[in-house]
Order: structure tokens, then C-alpha cells, then sequence
């Protein structure tokens, strides 16, 4: 390996290419910083090659797929449908490229340095790539980490190639399983579930949580889409042992009541993951971590270390690509000296299933239990004419308001548009909007978003499209 | 015919039982109202039986059937697609039926009395009912007027069934047409030309206002996006002359420069409407109107006759759905005595093209005649994740604001998500958002609401995913 003679000048080093690294790097060149990326790997990081791109190019398809009933009775003839795998990685494969190729060009025209490598710490100023065949060392102003983390596997599980895999792996299938099952009761769980079903597969679920962490009632409306679309969901258990054997992967898992064995062609894991910091040397300039290696930052993005910040799956928190935008674009602004700050008290939740699932703010219970009285209206999605006309009638909308101030504390929805709705809710909730801001609107009609409108006039029995016996039995309920 | 020999008593009256008499019935039987309707045909009237729900239904169908290619690049296999024009429209009528049932069922579980015939009003508070064979005269203590409007054809033009039609009758056509000349420009005849192009035939679009009365970027996009898709426009132009003869409808345009002849298989003409007003005998108590025939109201939906109110297209302004509906909500809570009162400052627009487009608030034009230091952000389809991965890269979103206090004026959008993401724009307007109030939240990753954030970081060469040179570009032009 050369090493290089001297230490070289940067005034940013950002390490890491996903979402939290490009995001911050381009905020970075764009507010006229100097700026240095340090990548191991593919520019994007999970989220764009392994992660969020090419599960929701599956989700999407799976639920084209799925729509292919609703096609026919619109009059769209068709023979011989089938989901051919190949020609859907393909396509998986040509949009990540894409995309990836649009970052690279990006970066070149913010001028950002790209350096292949392994970075480790070396003093609150220092930092040294190890790009293979050769070492260099180099002082900034200022860093950025924003290393991400690696899926784990529970302990006693062990990570088999095409059998016993992490989400992220499942691009690398050579067809559709014939009996898929998923571990995990996140929404990663939740849309590997809803993909495979809608190619055909079996599915099972194995969910420590049967809630997901969502409001109750659409874990509810969950729970019943899964029964209607033959989804097998095993709750509130846990997988006890998982072993490949030739091409059947043999699973037992033990549930509230008991133990069960089933056959299967692969066993997808999700939400279990570690942070990839303990080979960066963060311990030695005394970076605070917590027990897991997840690193501590405030509203500004600083780590207890001067100087060196942090942005996305590395820190503690959530772990989604919108909080790494986020950090690293006020981590970017916080350097070049904007007084930014960001706040993850109000983070959209969006959940590629079929129909989609978004949520912003608190939960009904959450609510009740931060000691609100809680006042909720729920309007479903069968009673929209649009939803109607468009075969979309799965599902519901839900508003969790205070009842003394009318503040509004959470939007929750199943159905179609939801993942383009939730921002309205993100909006409402930054902007501390009551009942009425949300009443007073003209609505498109017809439209998705007059679920939003029936749901808060839900609230005061005043839904249009609910009879008032419904009314009063779902506002008591 | 048999006249009722007694003036029979009624607490309210609303004449016209689409969306501005439906919700306006509904609302007021909620508030403790006696309710009482009359109409002449069918319950929903032109947006449920022959507007909105059929053409939304039409614009739902012929985009699906045009994402068939999308389809087969996710790995969906299909052979011999073809459109069904009559399953399609069997599916139509299923529709509009099934939410006609749902409206008849609420009527009957809100106890709202439904009277069919025809109505004149005899004095300020009487009405009388033809119901064919049966005369009846009603005595009331308020009224709402919801006649709505109805097409009619330009001076010298005359409807020719199958032919040369309105827009509300594309729904007895017998297949696709081959040549299909629309005339119009508004969002019916955007969105018809669309549909039917979408569905395999060959369009021709005359407009006076090839904007469309759209922001001037949405505009110029549409027009790129008709040049694609390979829809002829003849722009400023007028039709002089339509006749149909056999199989033939001969068209006569005037365009800015010359005159031209088209044959086609049937003419659709949108745009001009007239009010059903006319023999209603609102003439004789004086309700004030305008020289069309059309009902003066305020913020409360009172007419200038006490008692009596009106809401939706029988009223002066713009002829959409969500209008009628809060004018109809007003009407019915204010007889209620409840302090309320709409605002059509604020009423976003939806036109279900392909990609769809939709806008609240001020174009760009707009708020330079209205004085503004004008500030806009736009950002492309194509530069966002959700939007390449879905196969959805067409459009763009645009933000108008304020240069000197960053006060959001409007949002303008074509592209996929556009329907369901306006009402965002609507909120963010009626709670007089500024630019921060955008850029500050959390955005879903990947998401469509992501190109949001991205125009309005465009407005200050911040946007992530657009090259430092494009944004001066695109800033200054």
C-alpha cells in the first residue's frame, strides 16, 4: 500500500454516500464549502441501491400487478398475464442505475470530491482513508458521519445466501418464491408481506407487534386486510430457529400459545440492525454513543465532538431516509454558518402497502396516554366517489384531535393517495392547524382528499356520506 | 292533473338534488332540519350521473389503459390488449349507480323527504311541484336554489346526437371514435382530449385560450405534452361551422391565421353553460341575477330575497363541484343558525389529464397584476425517485410566493400525485404559509411530495437534485 507523504487539506469530510451524506454534501458545495465525500461503496448508500429505491420499485410493481382485476372491469382486455421476475429486476436494476447516475452527475456539478475508501478518525481533526491500494490522511474544518447501518440477524439465525436473507437482499431472487416468510413488525415487514402476496407467493408473518406500531385502528383495518388477502400473520411471536436445507428453508417460531414449524422458500428479516461505527475510530476522539454504537446528536446535528457531526441511520433515533435528509442538510447549513435547526417531532410515515398506509403526528393512544382528551373522526374510504369510480375502496382515514382546543395531534390512513396526502397532515400538524382549518376548505370533488374532510367532520357527526346511526355508533366506539 | 287542494307546510325546501342540494339536504337534516327535496330527474344530478363521476371514471380508465406499456417494463406480461369501450361503460353505469344507492340510502337514514317534479316558486315563500300528473303547492320557511346548469352549443352549431354532442354525453357514444375534434378551453376538454387520445384515438383540440387559464409553465408543458402525445391544437381559434352527415361531422375552424376543414367521427363541445334558471319563477320574487340568468349570492349563500338561498353552478362564478358543496353546507347551517361562511378565495383545481394537473392560489401572471414582488420555485418530475421509479417522470411543480415577506400566493402542478397532493397547497394558502413553513417539515422518502420542497428550494438555488447552473437558469427565466 502507498502511503501518502503529507497530510492533505479538506475543509469538508463527509463520510458516507447515502441520503444523509449526498444530501449534506450538495447543501454543503451549494452554500460554497469545499466538499469531500469519503464512499466504501455505491454513491447512495442503502437507500437508493439496496434500500428504499428498489423496495418501492417492487412494491410498486407487486401492486400494479395486483390492479390487474380492477383493469379488466374498466374494459383493458388482457390474456396471458404473469409476473415475470427477470424482466422486473431489470427494471429494478435500470432505476437505481439511473438514479445513481443523476447523484454522480450532481456531485460533479457541485464540484464535490468523491474518495473510494474506508475512513477511521484519527484525532478530532484527522481523519485517514484506507482506499486499498493506498493511504492518505487528511485534516478538515469540519466532518460529517454519516455511515448508516447493516441489517442484523437475531441471535441463533444465521444469514444464508437466497434462503434466509435481509430485505435488502432480495433483488438478488432468481424468481418468486413459492412460500415467502417474513419476520419483523416494521414497515419493511409490512410491504416484503403485501409484494410477495401480491405476486402470488405465500405469505406468513411472523410479528413480535401485531400494531406495527400504528394507530389501533388501522392496525385493525391492517389485520383484516391481511386475512382477506390470505396472508397467515402470526402475532405477537418470535422466531425460535431457521435452517436452510437444500432448497427448503425449515422455521420454528413460538407464538403466544404455541410452537410452530413451517416450510418455507425463503424467510426474510427486517428491523433488526446495527450502526456501522465501530470501525471509524469515533471511540478514540470520544464521539458519545449510546450501548448499541448509535451516536448522539442534537437539533443541530453536532456530536458531543466539535466540529464533527452526524446525519441518518448512524445516529440515534429513527431510522428512515427523510430524518438522514434532513440532518444532513442542517448539519450542511450549521457549518456554513445558518442558524438551521431541525426537529423530528413531526416525521411523515409512509408505508408502501396495498393500499398504502401514511401517518403523521401521534397515535390515538399516544395521545391518550400524553394525557390529552382525545377526540378522533374516521371516515372510510368506501364512502369517497372517488375511491369508488377508481376501484380503490380499502381502507380509512382517521384525525386525532384534542378535544379541548381542537388542535389537531395526528392523521392516520389506509387507502389510496395516502402517501401523497400525508403531507397535508405534516403541514397541518407544523402549522398547529385546529378542526376548523381543516373544515373550512373548498376540497376538490371528486376527490381522495374528501376522506380528510368527512373524517374531521366525522368528529362532530357531521360526515355527508355517513348515515347518522353509523355517525353516532363510530364516534361512541 | 290533480292539484293538491291544501298548501301543504314544509320547514325547508331545496330545489336540485345534485352536489350542491345533496350535501346541503344532508347538512341540514344533521343541524335538526326538516328536509325537503325536489327534483326533476335523477338524484346527484350532472356530477353524478353525467359530469364528474362519468368523466372521471372515462379519465381513470383511459390513463390506466395508458400506462399498459409502464406495465409490461415492471415485468407485467400481457397479450392482446385491447380497450372495451362497452365493458368499460357498463362499468361506468355500475358506478354511478352504486353511488346513487349510497346517496338515495343516506337521504332515506337522514329522514330528507324527496319529491320528484318540477318547480316554480310562487311567491317568497311558496313553491309549487309539477310532478306530471300531480300538482302540488308548498309553503316553506327557507329555500335553497340548486338547479345547476346546463351545455349548450355555440351560436349556428346544433347538437346532433352521436355527433356533435356535449362532453355529458360522451357516455352514450357506442366505441372509440377514430377522429375525435373537441372544442373547448377548459379542464373538460383538456381532460376529454386526453381520455380519448389515451384510448387509441386521433385528437384534434380547438381553443380560444391555449393556457388553458393555466399558470403559463403548466401551460407551455401541456402544450409539450400534447405535442407528444401527438393531440393536434389549433390555438386561438373558433369553430365557424359543424354539420353532420352519415358517419362524417365537417368542421369549420378559424385559427389566428387561416380557416381550416376537419372531418370527424363526432364533435365534442364543452365550456358554455347556460343556468337552470329560467323557468323557475324566480323572476317574479326578485331574486337578483345576472344577465345569464345566473343567481347573485353572498358569503352566506343568501340571495337578495330573504329566506332564500343558492348554491352551485345556478349560482354567478366558476361551475365546479366543490363549490356547490360548501355553498350548499353554508346555506343548510346558516337556516340552522349557525354563523358560517364560505370563501371561494382559496378552491383548488383538479383536471384528471395524463399526467394530472392541478393548482390553488395565484398563477404566476396573477400576482404580478396583483402587484407582487414575485419569487417562483419550480422543480421537474423527472428529478425525483418516487416519480423515475414509478415510471412517472412527466411535469413539474411550481410555487409562487412572495419575494418580500416569502407569503405562499400559489401552487401549480402537473404530474403524477398532483390531485391528491393540491389539497397541501390549499391548506398551506388558507393558513397563509410562507416559504419556510414549506421547507422546514419532514418529506416521506421516496416520495412525490418531495418534487414540493424541491420547487420551493428552487426558488433560492437550493434544490438537492438540480445542477447549480440549471437553478440560475431556471431562477431567472
Amino acid at each position: 500500500m502507498v502511503v501518502g507523504e503529507f497530510v492533505q487539506k479538506r475543509q469538508l469530510i463527509i463520510v458516507g454516500g447515502g441520503p444523509g451524506g449526498y444530501n449534506a454534501a450538495i447543501r454543503a458545495a451549494q452554500l460554497g464549502q469545499e466538499v469531500t465525500l469519503i464512499e466504501k461503496e455505491e454513491l447512495g448508500g442503502v437507500c437508493l441501491n439496496t434500500g428504499c429505491i428498489p423496495s418501492k420499485t417492487l412494491t410498486h410493481a407487486a401492486s400494479q400487478y395486483s390492479s390487474m382485476p380492477h383493469l379488466k372491469e374498466l374494459g383493458i382486455h388482457t390474456e396471458a398475464v404473469r409476473f415475470e421476475w427477470p424482466a422486473f429486476i431489470e427494471y429494478q436494476k435500470r432505476t437505481v442505475s439511473g438514479l445513481q447516475k443523476g447523484v454522480e452527475a450532481l456531485f460533479k456539478a457541485n464540484k464535490i470530491e468523491i474518495i473510494k475508501g474506508t475512513a477511521t478518525f484519527m484525532s478530532e481533526n484527522r481523519i485517514g482513508v484506507d482506499s486499498g491500494h493506498h493511504y492518505e490522511m487528511y485534516q478538515y474544518e469540519n466532518a460529517i458521519v454519516a455511515t448508516g447501518a447493516r441489517p442484523v440477524m437475531p441471535q441463533g439465525i444465521s444469514r444464508t445466501e437466497g434462503k434466509i436473507i435481509y430485505a435488502e437482499e432480495l433483488r438478488n431472487l432468481k424468481q418468486v418464491p413459492g412460500h415467502v416468510v417474513v419476520c419483523g413488525s416494521d414497515y419493511i415487514a409490512i410491504e416484503t408481506a403485501m409484494a410477495f402476496r401480491n405476486l402470488g407467493a405465500d405469505v406468513s408473518l411472523i410479528c413480535r407487534d401485531d400494531t406495527f406500531g400504528l394507530d389501533e385502528s388501522i392496525a385493525r383495518e391492517l389485520n383484516r386486510v391481511y386475512k382477506k388477502a390470505k396472508i397467515k400473520l402470526f402475532k405477537k411471536a418470535e422466531l425460535v430457529e431457521a435452517s436452510a436445507g437444500g432448497e427448503t428453508v425449515t422455521i420454528t417460531l413460538q407464538s403466544e400459545k404455541e410452537k410452530v414449524t413451517l416450510d418455507a422458500d425463503v424467510l426474510v428479516l427486517t428491523e433488526r440492525y446495527q450502526p456501522n461505527t465501530n470501525e471509524l475510530g469515533l471511540e478514540f476522539i470520544k464521539v458519545t454513543m449510546d450501548d448499541e454504537g448509535y451516536i448522539a446528536v442534537n437539533e443541530y446535528g453536532e456530536t458531543s465532538v466539535p466540529g464533527i457531526f452526524a446525519a441518518g441511520d448512524c445516529t440515534i433515533g429513527m431510522r428512515l431516509a427523510s430524518k438522514a435528509i434532513k440532518q444532513g442538510k442542517v448539519a450542511a447549513e450549521r457549518i456554513a454558518g445558518i442558524a438551521s435547526a431541525y426537529s423530528l417531532a413531526v416525521v411523515p410515515q409512509v408505508i408502501h402497502s396495498t393500499p398504502p398506509i401514511a401517518a403523521v403526528g401521534l397515535t390515538e393512544k399516544e395521545a391518550r396516554e400524553q394525557g390529552y382528551e382525545v377526540k378522533t373522526g374516521q371516515f372510510a374510504m368506501g364512502g369517497n366517489g372517488f375511491a369508488s369510480l377508481s376501484g380503490q375502496k380499502e381502507g380509512l382515514a382517521k384525525m386525532i384531535m384534542d378535544a379541548k382546543t381542537d388542535l389537531l395531534l395526528g392523521v392516520h390512513m389506509m387507502g389510496a393517495g395516502a402517501a401523497e396526502m400525508i403531507s397535508t397532515g405534516t403541514l397541518a400538524l407544523e402549522m398547529a392547524a385546529r378542526e376548523e382549518d381543516l373544515s373550512y376548505p373548498v376540497y376538490a370533488h371528486p376527490s381522495l382528499s374528501e376522506t380528510w374532510l368527512e373524517a374531521v367532520e366525522q368528529a362532530t357527526g357531521k360526515a355527508i356520506h355517513l348515515p347518522p346511526e353509523r355517525k353516532k355508533e363510530t364516534a361512541t366506539s
